[in-house]
C-alpha cells in the first residue's frame, strides 16, 4: 500500500497535450505550476548531458536505487530477478525512464549498453539524479539525457538496484509513475498526471502573450506594467492579437 | 519485484543472538562487519536524541518518505489508507520503527503522539534520518529515538509519506525489513540478518580481548604488538583467560 | 524602497497574542502556518545555545551581515556609525535580535559584552544563523540565545556588519522588522506580523485537542481516525470538553 | 545607515582605468588584490553562462533577494512598487547588475525579458549568484551573463526580491554599489572602487611580465628563479623590455 | 622536502607562555592572531566531546590519515611499520594530539584504547576533524578530546593511515609539529610557534581591560564609545586599573 | 615513515600495459578494480577541462597542498625551498601531475605558466581536486588537464604548497606515488601499481566482451541474459569470437 494507489484512478490524457506540452519551455510549465501552488517540481541535480539532446515530454517510467550494502551491490545483482535489466522490459514506447539515485553521482545508473536496449524499445529520454558512464557510448547512443554527470563506477559502487515503478523522489521531487515529465535546457520539471491537460493549455497561452512582451521590450518599451500587464498593457495585447500575431 | 524478495528466505535468528547483540558496543558489531566485507552499515545523521535512552538493538521495520510535493503532502494525506498511522499498527512488539527521510531534517518525522502509540504497542526504539518535532513531549514518552535533530514542521511541512516495509536507506545505508539494527552512543548500525548470529558471537570474544588490552594498557604497556595482538601478546591473553577474567 | 514598505501599515497585535504564543510550541506554531500556506517559517541553523533558557516569543529586530572582505572587515570597523554596536542601543524592550549571518558558522556574530548590553536593554533574545563566540561569558548573562554554535574568532573574522532593521534571511527563513519570532526546543518560527492573532488562537485550540489525543492514546486508543479525528473522534473530543478537561 | 556610507566619498576612476582593466585577466586582477592584502574578492559560484559572452568590466549596480516566503513570493509581488523591475529601469549605461540570490540555484533570478530590458538600458553585463530561466531566451539576448546555472521556476519559486543599491553578499564576496566588477573565463572578481586606478596599472605591468616568463619557458627554461624573478631573471626581463616586446 | 623545514628553526618558547596562554579563552587568542593578520587559525569540526573536559593548551604532534582505499585499509595495516600505533608511541609529555582526518565523520580515528596509551605518555589532548568511537570508553579514560562526533566503524572503514609529525590540515586549519593549540567550548585555535609568546602577553592584557567593560556594561552603560574604547574610556580604564582591579 | 614505504618494493609493469590501459575506457578499469574489491578509485571532483583532452594514463607523481594560513601562504613562499616549482623539475617524462587541493576550488593550483612547463618537461597530465586558473592560457598549453573548475586567484589565495611525492588523498581517492593514474570523460580513476598489468589485460577481454553485447542489443535482442550473460550467451560470444571479431 502506498501513495501509488491514490493516483491509479486519473483519468487519461487529451490527445494533443504530450504533443503541446513539447513546444513549451519548462521555464513556462514551472510557472504554470506555480500559479497552481505547486513549487516543488522542478529537479535539482539532473542536467542535459548533451545540448543537442535536450528536450523531451513523455509520460514517467520509474526506477529506484539505494545505498552500496556490500551484501547486496554485487556483481550477482545484475542477473537476479528485479533487476534493473528486467525493469527495463517492462518499459513501453513513449515512456521516459526516471531514476532515482539518491543524488548518488559517483558512479554510473546508466551506460550505453542499457541506453541502447532503452532507444530500441521505443523509451524517449532517461532522467536521474546520479551519474551515466561510459560518456562516449552515452553520446553515441543518442537518447535525450539528464543526469548529475559522468562517474566510470558501475551503479554497483555505490548503489543497489531497488525495484520500478514505485513512487520515487528524483533531484528532490517527488515521481509517481505516470506523471508527466519535460525537459529542456533549465532542466526537468514534473507535471502531476491530472494536471496536464490544464498546464498545456494555459503554457500556450503564457508564451503567446510573452511573445508580444518581447516584441514590445525590442521596441524599447520598459517591462514595469506591461510583465505583468496593467490594464492598458492588456487592451494592447487585446489589439496585437486581433492584428494577428506576426510570424517567429 | 524487488530486493526484498532475496532476503525472505532467511534463516530463524537463534534464540539468545538479540540478547547478546545487546550486550556489546555498535564499535565492536561495526569491527566484526568490516572483517566480513561490510564498511557501508553505520548511519551517518541519526543520533541518540537523549542520551539516558540511547541503547537498543531489535528487528527492523521499515518506512519510507518521499520529498513534500504540495499537491501530495497534504492534511488530509494523514487519514488516508496507507498513512504512517496505518503502518505504524502493522508493527510488532520487539520491533524497531526505521524510518528513511531522505535526511531531510526541517521537519518532523515523528512527534510525540506518534511515539508514545508504538510504545503502547511494544516498539522498542525509533531510528530516522530526518527529524523529530515537539521534542519536550518526545522525551516525556521514553522510547530511544535516533534521528538528524528537532524540527518545528510537521513531516508534511517537507516530506510525503510513501510507504512501509519496503526495503529503504536511512543514514546512507540500505536496510532491508527484519535486518536487525542496534544503537547507542556512536550511532546506529544495521546487521544483514542472516549474519546476525555469527556477529553476536564474534562481538562477545572480541570485547573480552578488549578488556584485557584494556588491561594491559592501564598497565602502561604500549599498544604496538598488543592490539592487533602478537604470537606473545595472544599467548598472554590466553594465560589471563585461563587465570579466569576478573571481575568488571 | 523595499519590500519593508509594504509591511508597514500592519496592525497592531491584540493585546493577550504575545502570551498566547508564549503558552504554546513552535512545533503548534508551525502546524497553524503550514494550515495557512506557509511552509518556509522554520529556521534551518539556530538551535538553543542552552536548554535552559530556550523558550521566547517577541517582536523581531533585525541586523544583517555581509561576507568578510579584507578592507571592511576591520578593527576599525566596530566603532563606525552605523556599526551593531549603535544598532543595539537602537532595540526596545520586548524585542528579539534576529541576526543575518549568512550561515556564517565560522565566528560569532555576537560574544558576551554584546549580549549583555542587549539584557540590560530589556531584549528577549537573540537568534542568529551564525556562530557566537565566547560561551562561557554568553552563559553567564542567561539570555535566551538561537545559533548556529560557538566560535573563537570575532565576526569580523569572517563578516562584515551591514545595516539593521531591514528585511533579512536568517536560517533560510525570510524575516521582517516586527513580525513575531517564536523559539523552543525545536527551534525558532517566524510568524508574519498580520497573522500573529488568529495563529494565537487557533494554536490554543489544537493543543486543547492534542491533549485530548494524548489521554486517548495513552489508553492505548490507536491513532487512525483520531488524529486527524474523524467523526467520532471529534464528538468524543466534545464530551472529553463537555466534561471538562481535567488538569494537565 | 549602513556600510555604504562610509562608502560615498569615493573618487571618481581615472579616464582609462576600465578600458585597462578590460585588457587584463581577473587572474591578473585577483593577484594584484591579493597583493594588497584582499584575497575574498573572487565570486563561488557565478560562471559564464556562454563562453562567446565571457568578458566584461564595469561599474556594480547591486539587487537583492531574500528567502522564499510563501505570503511574499508572489504573483503579485512582481507589480509592487520596489520591484525588480522598477530597480531595472533606475539602471545606467555601462553598469553590471549585481544581484545576491543567496546562493539558491534552484530558480531563475533573471530570464531573457528582463535581460533583454537590461540590454536596451545599455547595461554590460549580469551576474548573479542564482540560476537564470528560459535558456534558450537568455542565450538570444547576447548579454555577457555570469550565475549559477539554470533553473525554470521563476524567481518566486525560491526567492523574494528586496532591494537595490544596497551592499550585498554574492558569490560569497561583498559587493557595495560602484565597486568595479570584471568577469572572464576564471569568473567574476569583485574591485573595491578606491583600489581600482592603482590595480589597473599594476595589472597591466604583471602581464608585460607574465608574457616575458612565458616566452622563456617556451624556450625551456625552468620556473625556478623566474617566476617570481630573481636578480638574474630581472635583469633579463629588463633587457627584453629594453629591446622592445616583441608583437604577441 | 616541505613546509616543516622553514619552521625547524624558530625559537623556544619563553618559560611562561604557555600557562598565560592557558588562563585566557579561545575568543581571546582568536582575536589577537586576527590583529596579527591571521584569520585562518580556528578549526571548523572539532568540538569538545566532553564539556567537563574542554580545555586544553599545548604543543601539537600531527598524525594524518588518507581516504580508504581497499587496498590499504585492511586490519594488517594496524600492525605494519609506521602505525598510527608507533606514532603514539613517539609522542612526549606536554603534546596535544591533532589529527588530520580530511573530515571524515563517518569513523573514529581514536578509541578509549589509543586514548588510554596516550594519557598514560603523558599527552594533554587529542584533537581530530574526524570523529571518536566506542563513547563510553573515551569518556572514561577523561583526557580531552574535540572532534566531529562518534561512529561507531574503525578508521580502517573510511581512512587509512599515512603518517606523523608532517604538515596538517585540521579543520580547515595548517597544523605544523610543534605550534601551539588551544582548546575550550568555543573550539580550538592554533597558534603559530613563533607567535606564542607575544600572544600570550597580549591576550592577558585584552582579558584585563574587558573585565573592566563587563563592570562598566553591568553598570548599565551603552558599549558605543567604550568597546572599542574612545579616549574617555581608556582613562577610565587607566583610573579603574590604577583603582586596583577588583577580585573576580 | 608513512604508507609509503610498503609501496616501494611493487614490480615493474609489464612492457605494454600502460600502451593496453590507454585503449580502454576508466569505465572498464572501474569495474575491473571492482571486480577484485576496490570501489574506492574514482576521484570525485576532477573532471576534464577540455574536452578535446581529455584522455591519458600514465604513472602519478603526487603533489600537495594544505589549507591557507596567511603567515605560510606568502608571495615569497613561491620562492621557498621545497616549492611547488622545485617540484615540477623532479617530474620525469610519462609522469602525471596529481595534485592533492584538499578539494578547495576558490583558487588556482596550476596556471598556464607552469602547464607550460610540465609540457616542456614531458609530463603527460596534471589532476587536481582543486581549482585551474588563467583558463585561457590553460587551454592553449593544450596538456590534458582534469579539475574542480576554473578560479581567478592564486594557489596562495585559499592554500599553502605543502610537498612532493607523499602518497595523497584526491577527489577523496588515496594515490601514492607510482601508482597508475588513467583519465577520459568519465572523470579520473587510480589503478594501484601492482594490479596495473593483471587490470590491463581484463580490461581488454571486458571491452571485447562489449562489443559482443552491442552488436546483439542493437539487433533488438534484450538485455537480461546477455550482460551479465548466461550461458547461451556465453556460448554465442565463444561463436562469435570464432567467426572473427568484425571491424569496429
Amino acid at each position: 500500500m502506498d501513495i501509488l494507489d491514490a493516483y491509479q484512478s486519473c483519468p487519461r490524457l487529451a490527445a494533443n497535450t504530450l504533443m503541446r506540452l513539447g513546444r513549451v519551455t519548462t521555464a513556462t510549465l514551472a510557472m504554470q505550476l506555480l500559479k497552481r501552488g505547486l513549487r516543488h517540481v522542478w529537479m535539482q541535480g539532473p542536467r542535459p548531458f548533451d545540448p543537442n539532446f535536450a528536450r523531451f515530454v513523455g509520460e514517467a517510467f520509474t526506477f529506484s536505487f539505494l545505498p552500496m550494502r556490500e551484501d547486496l551491490s554485487t556483481l550477482e545483482s545484475y542477473s537476479q530477478p528485479g533487476s534493473l535489466r528486467e525493469g527495463i522490459e517492462a518499459m513501453r514506447p513513449g515512456q521516459v525512464a526516471v531514476i532515482d539515485a539518491r543524488g548518488e553521482a559517483a558512479c554510473g545508473t546508466l551506460g550505453d549498453i542499457l541506453l541502447l536496449r532503452m532507444r530500441q524499445r521505443g523509451v524517449l529520454a532517461a532522467v536521474s539524479d546520479g551519474a551515466v558512464r561510459d560518456v562516449g557510448g552515452v553520446r553515441a547512443v543518442g537518447l535525450p539525457v539528464f543526469c548529475a554527470g559522468a562517474a566510470a563506477p558501475p551503479s554497483i559502487g555505490g548503489l543497489v538496484f531497488a525495484n520500478w515503478e514505485h513512487p520515487i523522489g528524483c533531484g528532490g521531487v517527488t515521481v509517481l509513475p505516470g506523471d508527466i515529465v519535460a525537459g529542456d535546457e533549465d532542466g526537468v520539471v514534473v507535471i502531476p498526471r491530472r494536471l496536464a491537460d490544464e498546464i498545456a493549455e494555459a503554457a500556450e497561452e503564457q508564451e503567446r502573450f510573452e511573445r508580444f512582451v518581447i516584441f514590445r521590450v525590442s521596441q524599447n518599451d520598459p517591462v514595469v506594467g506591461l510583465y505583468p500587464p496593467n490594464e492598458a498593457a492588456l487592451a494592447a495585447y487585446q489589439a496585437w492579437l486581433d492584428a494577428g500575431e506576426p510570424e517567429a
